[in-house]
């Protein structure tokens, strides 16, 4: 019997839905030679014995040792891959003044492609290490340094959705850093995606182009549009950043008289396929036009601290049907690490519930009913990016692709405080979510390869 | 030329003051034969290339690698030894029916002393390999295993300072978790600081007791009252809570009809040796109360977001002059590690600056002027902590322990992302702050001695 490439046995967590975490106590996986999960079998199914039998012992099958879980690898909606350059300085100034100061100038290195290979390659192992096994990319303007992240992502075995940045707007980009001009912006997006597309037929996870308007303001109105029809053209997702600050909500208003959402919209930009960073300022107009277009929210918990001057309220997004995932925002975010990322999504919605200034009465001081769990994070970092990308990853369930990260909580050098050897295993899970370090992580599989391991 | 026990070549990171970090760059640190530095050169000293002559070589001489460098050990100001065995757990609730329904429940286990040894060991390991040097613990009602407690610290080589809590208030503790009655708990408080300055005289770091209650509602007028006594009788350090949540500081205004600062300052609670932790509800009179009597603030950040029902005003207290260090508050806050903490600390600055409600505008929204950065959260990990103890611990400087770890900010499983052969050590100084995972501190040593070697 080989019909399986690989068959793992061993207890796995998943999301069942947003607030309630499946326990998969200790069964089968069985994956494809496309890398796709082909069956979930629990111990109290018959073929469970008979799989069992015909896979035990071979060298495609894969049983945990104790002290060791399977979680769905974790997609992260938003990182800034050059930005891994300064990632942990500079998070001192407003976002208009961080952009002009620091990250414009480093992004502008990226025409350099040495440099842009050291710090792509980089960049994706330390993603892989953290158990990041899909990542939604901005690159920079530059179209080589950009396609090359996505072969890097290719060859490493990520599953890399890629963006060549467009930013052609003379008045919000500096000299040294943007579009030549809004005919080259549009062109170099579309050779960017013609050639992703090539090489995504020989890469097994894939490598996607992704349409990508750095945010209004650094663009013309005719990039935009321009872009929404190339979206539309080649059936690419499409990535921006959309309401994060006072400062970026204003400007669009300014120029509009509409919020950012709506702009957005009317340039084809909103969709199945979108994926839009920080979304802390949409107004519910805004939230149903995300829920009814299809557009995730990508939340960035610990970049919003620095520069989305506020907490985005997802409890109510969520409720209100908005599709949202997590993203690091590497280096608005200084973590590489979606762990930290769920632990400071449940923080600051809990801050948000509860409020900040001490002077006013409890009463007065914060928005009821704002807090999420460390299920709902966990439900952001995977299922919940799944569904954004409107790709099947984020599950560990049938028709879904082989992503997990095998996590050992015995490790003697990061032990988890687990004491009782029939611990509660939702005790187990919220352990890992919260205490887990990247060493924790000792396999990180894509599509059923492995393609990061610290044995 | 034997002069000293141990001379360390390197680049430092140490505070000149709570904003300001001072950088040693490939400094010489002399230690003597008390784990003392004696001596800290520059390389411009006329002594410098006198003592590398003398010590280059030689098995006390140790020249940090490239990409290596030391920080001050951190100095955790509060942590509930027994309560790692829940961390990560159970942080949906408020804190009196959390106290309640989980942590009452797994401290009254320590009363077993096997179990106490399992768990005693392993914070103290855990803590260790975050880098934490220092600790001011609370352990359980329970002497024998707080005595337990000192023991393993003096073992490991921590600077371990312990307190057997007192809870003796048979209204606001249950039946099985609390102090037989008043009379015992301050005998066996008093035994227990007797067995304590005992052991630190054979300890080379020094261990200490904590006089310790809980916190007001914990404790008897009585308990409060002989308390103060046996700690100005024995010269000991004091920790208890303070001003936590709103229903903490409510319930001391039903009892006292004042705040719980002037309360535990009537009971002889405060002084320059003691320590409370959170303060979050402290008023400006409480402050002025603190400052004068110098007892210090212990901020728990990450314990805060999920008990506090509220940010702490870090930088008007600092301006009013407290003293202020930082804590883990295992297990209300998950994290062992005070890099995490020290994040957090930053994080819930600029949330309290900023505010955190969309639906206000920006000028509605948040307390101006609350950030600090991450060089004053550095500060209170370190100096801050050595001050609110009164001990010449946390800088790296003459007449002060040497308490360090080594980062490495180069290991291959870890790296931080530096690219610049010569990148700015304040950069670097910032990326290690936000970067580093346990694994990148490579070596803890304690009063001179390493404890913790990943090498
Ligand atoms: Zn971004
Ligand atoms: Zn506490």
């Amino acid at each position: 019997m080989n019909k399986y490439a690989q068959v793992f046995q061993g207890t796995a967590f998943t999301s069942k839905s947003p607030k309630e975490v499946e326990i998969l106590e200790d069964y089968l996986f069985c994956i494809n030679d496309k890398g796709m999960i082909e069956q979930v079998v629990a111990p109290t199914n018959n073929d469970y014995s008979i799989l069992l039998n015909a896979y035990e012992g071979k060298e495609n099958f894969h049983r945990l040792a104790e002290g060791q879980y399977f979680l769905p690898g974790f997609i992260d909606l938003h990182v800034h891959a050059p930005q891994w350059a300064q990632s942990g300085t500079a998070l001192d100034i407003p976002l208009y003044d961080w952009l002009n100061t620091y990250t414009f100038p480093i992004e502008s290195k990226f025409s350099d492609l040495e440099f842009a290979k050291t710090v792509y390659e980089e960049v994706v192992n330390t993603l892989l290490a953290n158990g990041t096994t899909t990542a939604l990319y901005f690159a920079t303007v530059h179209k080589e340094a950009s396609f090359m992240l996505a072969e890097i992502c290719a060859n490493k075995g990520q599953r890399g959705l890629v963006g060549k940045v467009v930013m052609d707007n003379p008045d919000q980009n500096p000299d040294f850093y943007r579009d030549a001009s809004t005919k080259t912006a549009l062109e170099d997006t579309e050779a960017f995606i013609l050639a992703v597309k090539e090489l995504a037929k020989t890469t097994k996870q894939g490598v996607y182009p992704v349409v990508t308007p750095r945010f209004i303001p650094s663009c013309t109105d005719d990039a935009l549009k321009g872009l929404g029809e190339l979206a539309a053209k080649h059936d690419t997702h499409i990535q921006s950043h959309c309401s994060e600050s006072d400062w970026e909500h204003g400007y669009v208003q300014d120029r509009f008289q509409k919020n950012d959402a709506f702009a957005l919209n009317d340039f084809g930009l909103l969709g199945e396929k979108s994926v839009m960073a920080h979304c802390n300022f949409l107004d519910d107009n805004d939230a149903n036009l995300f829920a009814e277009t299809g557009t995730a929210v990508c939340h960035c918990p610990i970049s919003n601290a620095y520069f989305a001057n506020s907490v985005i309220p997802i409890a109510h997004l969520h409720a209100k049907g908005v599709e949202i995932g997590l993203g690091s925002d590497i280096s608005g975010g200084f973590s590489p690490s979606l762990f930290d990322n769920a632990r400071q999504a449940v923080i600051s919605s809990r801050m948000l519930e509860d409020g900040v200034d001490t002077t006013l009465p409890a009463s007065e001081r914060g928005v009821p009913s704002s807090r999420i769990t460390i299920n709902e994070a966990f439900y952001l970092a995977t299922a919940g990016g799944g569904e954004g990308l409107s790709l099947p990853i984020g599950r560990l369930a049938e028709k879904y692709a082989w992503d997990v990260q095998i996590i050992d909580t015995k490790l003697a050098t990061a032990k988890l405080p687990i004491f009782n050897v029939e611990e509660d295993l939702s005790d187990v899970f919220q352990k890992i979510m919260y205490l887990v370090r990247p060493e924790n992580i000792r396999e990180v599989w894509v599509q059923g390869e492995k393609v990061h391991s610290r044995i």
